[in-house]
This record gives structure tokens, sequence and C-alpha cells, in this order.
């Protein structure tokens, strides 16, 4: 097998496996869980975490497994960066909740300490997939999609823009949209790709309007609460992947749920919805 | 107010009101969560967690607040022990995952170190529903439900038999039954009130026997997965409780669900069913 199993425990018509693995991409141990349904075929969904976050938070509190068992849809929550493993230290990756460890932002590191490791662009798109294929033949990656939250949810727009091919259907739960202008994406691109400027190819407003009529037809779904401070502080800019959205083929379905934080609690009241709007879309 | 809110979250049809307070008979700092659906007149249902648990796992794991916010249902999640505060060391409390801190037991210790602060029963059945009634005049205290999970499970079945007249529902999930004639009750038995046989008043199985034709009348709802290792390795027992309701007005609903495990996806897939249960009755 691909991945060593650490546990399989049931969870409604299917089962959700722990797994680890060596990745060869960002060299280090990784640790991830995937649902998988009870079924001969099904589509896939990668859950992008946020900030802080590793592959449980997604699976354990977002209440999705009910409607991805319902729906026949396999689930894929991976980790949100490389981790320190024994005798493989990773510099300065605890120093802060928003840049190393658990903040890997879903992109290749080429600035120095980071891109040793930090390369979870490629890990997500590339070396995932062709593992998980080997360890899941029945995972139909003709139809496949992603979302995310937060740091994810930029993860989920980015990725399905720049890889059309790959993914199906998006959607996304308050995701930084505009990363380039806001801290929390300044720091990143900053330290990870050593200016902010090279973070435009990595930004999804910045990349929506540079694709223009040419970016893929598709709708895309994105809740954002009205309670949710990272909205005010400015570090999502919602409005500003809409407004890049005009003009082009994509249309983006912008939702603002009152009175909502940041929290899973938030993401626990529409994850099912989120799950229609991809089984739609993963079943045409 | 009685609590200090440290934060109050929008879930469903209500608010996730995550609170603390100095515990008068426990001579600790608590914290608790409560979900606080918006209704003028509300039953209440106290959901007790397992060992090494604090008050965020059942409701951030457990799944319950949406069939909560349907049925408009208050819950209340304690935390499963005293804790030490600054300037309030619990002597050994860090010890093992299966007393002191994390393993309360829902019961009041008499011995040494523990019975200075190791007061839960006193706690969930008469502190807490008096602050909460002071800081949530809404809440219906003629209608309130208990339930939990494992060690949380002990708790509800033997508050609920020693209280009936404080609670008029209660189910349970994996919960251990007949605690002195296990590891896990007689490890806590014997510290906390210094012999397994005074364990036999929090037993709910002795309980159960004890007060026999006495017993108030009550279907109990039980659930427990037959991949569960501490079912296996006989921490549960609950074939000891049902047979123990036999000639008693006490019905044990007991199902075994193939497959599932000790975790919380396990009980995320019962929740909602618990909560209907919980619901016919303190809507009588």
């Amino acid at each position: 097998m691909v991945f060593t199993t650490d546990a399989v425990i049931k969870s409604g018509a299917g089962f959700v496996h722990k797994l680890s693995h060596d990745s060869e991409c960002l060299g280090t141990r990784m640790k991830l869980n995937v649902y998988v349904p009870l079924r001969k075929s099904c589509p896939v969904l990668f859950y992008l975490g946020g900030l802080t976050c590793t592959g449980d938070n997604g699976i354990e509190k977002g209440g999705f497994l009910h409607k991805a068992s319902e729906l026949g849809l396999a689930m894929v929550f991976p980790d949100t960066s490389p981790r320190t493993t024994e005798g493989n230290t990773i510099k300065g990756e605890h120093d802060s909740y928003d840049l190393g460890s658990g903040a890997g932002f879903y992109i290749n590191a080429t600035a120095e300490p980071w891109s040793s490791h930090y390369q979870m662009e490629t890990y997500i798109v590339e070396e995932l997939p062709r593992l998980l294929s080997e360890q899941f033949p029945q995972f139909n990656w003709d139809s496949k999609g992603i979302t995310g939250h937060s740091m994810g949810g930029h993860g989920a727009l980015t990725l399905f823009l720049k890889y059309p091919n790959k993914f199906k259907s998006v959607s996304a739960f308050a995701p930084i949209c505009n990363p380039t202008q806001c801290p929390w994406g300044q720091k990143a691109f900053t330290n990870y790709l050593g200016s902010v400027s090279a973070g435009e190819a990595h930004d999804a407003t910045c990349i929506l309007k540079r694709l223009g009529k040419d970016a893929p037809a598709a709708t895309i779904l994105i809740d954002v609460g009205t309670g949710d401070n990272f909205y005010k502080q400015g570090q999502l800019l919602p409005e500003h992947f809409k407004d890049a959205a005009a003009g082009t083929p994509v249309t983006v379905d912008l939702r603002f749920q009152e009175d909502y934080d940041h929290s899973y609690y938030f993401i626990q009241d529409f994850s099912e919805n989120h799950l229609e709007f991809h089984g739609k879309k993963l079943y045409q």
C-alpha cells in the first residue's frame, strides 16, 4: 500500500481512513484523512483547511460526512503544511501562527528556508491524487472538486483557476480572496516567494483579472459570515474577487451569512449545502 | 451576570455561549459551552463528556447543534472534571488519563486528595442548573434531560437514576454501565471513594438492581458500536445494565451499531436520533 493506514473508522455508509506517508515533494512525513464511501466509483472532493489547522479539523468539526455518505462522495482532508519530523527540522516553522507550520498557503515556496519543504501546490495537485489513485482505485479523478476554509479557501480558488482541467467544481468558506492586498497574504508571499508581487501568480483576484475572458466557465460558491472578524479586518476581501469576475466566464455566487463568524460552527451550518453544490457538478 | 461570557457564536437558529465561572462546590475556575436556541422557552439537555474530554469535544464534534436548533432544545456541555487554575494545584491530576483531570466520573469524591475539589455530582445536579437558570431565564428546568458518552454515559445513567425528579429523559452513547466491574470504574472508585464497594452507590447497574420495582418508569436509549474496543475489553458492560432492568419499570433500548467504534464519528451518526428521542419526552 502507498499509505500507512493508522485507523479505519466507520462513519455513515463509509469509512474514515487515517493515513500517513512520506511525501516525496515535501520531504516530510505527512498525515491526512480520507472519507471513503462504500461505492464502486466515486467523485472526489478535496477540503483544504485554514491557518493553524491540520487534516483533522475539517473532517471532525465540519459536518461534511453525513452528506458525503448520502451523495457517495469521497473527501480528502490533507494537512495544511509540511511538519517537522524527527531529524528533519524546518527552521522557524513554529515562530508564528500565520507562517510555517499550519500555514502552507498551498503554494510552492521559492525562497529559503521554506523552499526545501514548502511545496504544497505540487503536493495537493500532483502527488496526493497520484498516491490516492493507487490506494483507492474506485476514486474517479475525472470528477474532482475542491473547497476550503480561509487560507484553504484561497487554495481552493487559486488551484481551481490555475488547473481548470483538474477540477470540475469549486467553493469556499470565508476564503482569503486577494492575498496580495491583505496582511496574511503579504507576510506569506514575502517569506515564501521573496516578494508580494511574486504572489500575484497565486492570488485568486489577480489570476482571474489576468485570465479575463480566458477564465474557465464556472460558478464559484462562496459563503462569508457578516460577524467574521477577519472579514471585517480586510483579510478576506471577497468583493475584490467578485468584482474581478465581471466580464469573465466566471460567476461568483457570494453569499453573506448574517451573524456568522470564522469558526467551524459557521462551516458546519453550510457544509451540506456546499456538498450538494459539488455533487451536482461532480455527478454531471 | 453569573458567568463570564468568553464568546457568543452563531449556530443555526441560536448561539453557542462559551462561558467560564468560579465554581463554589469545586473550588476551581470552570469552562463550559451552552447552546441557546432563539426561543422564549426551551427544554435543556445536558451532555456529559467522556474520559480526557472537556466541554468542547461534544459540542464541536458531536453533530448535535442542527437538530437542537430545529427542536429548540438548549444544550449544556460542562467540563468533565475540575482543573488546576493558577495557585490552585490539584495533586496528581495529570498522572493518568483515567483519573484526575478529564476524569471526574460525575461523583463527589470522599477520599483525599480528591475530595477538596472533585465534587462533580453536586456541580452537575445542583450548582450548574442554579447558575444557568439565573443567566438564561428562558430555560425550562421542569423539562431537563441528560445524555453522555462513555464516562459521561455513566454519569447520565447514574444521575438519572439517583435524581429521577430532576431529569425527564436519559440516553447514552457507549456508556460505562457497571463501573464496579470494570478497570476504569475500579480505579476511579478506589481513588475517589476509598474502595470499589463504596462505588456501588454510583454504579448504574447496582443502583437499578437496588431500586428494583421502585426505579423510575422510563425508557433508556443506549447505543454501542460493535467495533468499540472498550466494549470488547469489558469496560462498558451494557448487557449487565439491560439485565438489571428486568422486573423494574425501566426499559433499556440497547442498540448495537455495526462496525462503529468509540469515537465522535460514532456519536455524530446517532446524535440527531438521540435528540429526537429526548425532544419527544421533553416537549411532552
